[in-house]
């Protein structure tokens, strides 16, 4: 069972290593950045959250120097997406929405890995719930800073709070449900959440016009 | 003796991650970020100097991961000040100049923290002092990139060097007189300092306009 | 001979030191910063790179924690070069040449020392030059981010991919003939394209003139 959940964590953090490589290359080819600087932005996001986090607990090396996988899936990713990107029309704000949409799914996972990752280490439950956070957000705040656009964790309200909400219930649920539900539905939680309050910032906007 | 001084120095920290906390947490309120925003850059500015430091001397976990006192101050502290700034008039320079205070108290603790820790840890001397410049700096650097500020540390002269020459004096009483007089001196050292500098600073201000 | 090697390391090290803190005096003296600020920044500028590298690697307390000839190498040369540079007449780009080859020299040697440290570790070799991309340029990057310039990195392809293909070379080569031919060649192959991409650059920005 554990060696089994071990492996759809691993699953996991792939795909949102994925997603978040794919939310900056997407950003890098909106701001016109070239090929490289895209990737290596692409990178730094979708690596970043995590690092930091080993960095804190002290599990050095970090994880993405004893598993290439991370960076074999990242750096492919972002070059697929960034062709994908400039070729997509710009100006109708479909590429943002994109964006936004592939860094809900990467912030929701990564909570969830980096709750795991603390819950492993034994830390109490507020720090897990901390960890947690950082590995979902610091990832799409490097994007953003590299990119010179304000991070959304300091600009909305329902971004961190996402997060921790998210990852909270999933300590909660772990206790009652067990791993699988409570992996699936805090996972589930958050993404619906966060798309409703994309699409609503969306429709605030059109509104506007 | 020593465990009296460790829980001395237990008790700076806590009072300067609450200085320090609260430091931010105007800084957002003057920002007009929201109470979220406003939380997440007080933690950063409260333990980011501490967690720099560990990082590079390699204690890991960092300290606020194994002991909660301090995101249990932090978090706290910022909500309330939050709140208390927001109600503050504002134009009037009264917000930022508490700000600045606070930040000199932490500057001056930090500064002491660190070059303690450095020194349990058997350093060189002169790394003690870097340490104890790092970790009495970097919090309110944090604070000022995230609130996209220029740091005071590379904007003025008395900043950082008010650090290094208090972690420098802090070194040498201690060798002379001890540590409950070397603390106490090179910490009100620091603060009549700095509480001058911006005090005169304010003056050259008020007397432009 | 690995003792031989570990001392043209070492000198490497202190090289790359020297001319990545010189760079960053000289841009803080372009800034107009003062003496503290232009030196902390060259610090970080020539240690920051290495740091990082340790960080991600494990490899605690950082290495110019336990041997202080980097800081006593940066802060000199940051403060010599300093005085240099303010009495250099400003306008005609020299000191912005003379930036970016110390930064050209410090980006090939860095990332050959990154390289090898990854190396002595037994990193996967994909890892190995990965780390010495980062241990190359993140130098660079702190001194542009501080600066507020926007990194060469994400600006300009040739930059991160000298550093990519250099260290790339040095692996195949140091198979092939040998460490010390590996090194040497590598080194000369990527400061002579880096100085030939600046000399481009700089013909481009004349004949718009």
């Amino acid at each position: 069972m554990i060696e089994q959940l071990m492996s759809v964590m691993f699953i996991l953090t792939v795909v949102a290593t994925a997603v978040m490589a794919a939310s900056a290359a997407i950003q890098g080819a909106r701001l016109e950045l070239d090929l490289f600087g895209a990737t290596v932005i692409a990178v730094a996001t979708a690596v970043g959250g995590g690092t930091v986090r080993d960095m804190l607990l002290g599990r050095m090396p970090v994880f993405w120097i004893t598993d290439l996988t991370y960076l074999f899936t990242a750096v492919p990713m972002a070059v697929v997406m960034y062709f994908v990107a400039t070729r997509l029309p710009s100006g109708n704000g479909r590429r943002l929405r994109l964006l936004m949409q592939l860094d809900a799914v990467g912030l929701a996972l990564f909570t969830l890995v980096g709750v795991r990752v603390a819950q492993e280490m034994e830390t109490h439950v507020a720090i897990a719930v901390v960890i947690g956070v950082i590995t979902g957000t610091v990832g799409g705040m490097i994007r953003d800073v590299l990119c010179n656009v304000t991070p959304s964790v300091l600009k909305e309200d329902l971004y961190a709070t996402i997060s921790l909400i998210g990852g909270s219930l999933y300590l909660v649920l772990d206790r009652q449900i067990g791993e699988e539900w409570a992996v699936g539905i805090s996972f589930v939680g958050m993404l619906v959440v966060r798309l409703i309050v994309i699409a609503r910032t969306d429709m605030a906007a059109e509104s506007q016009v």
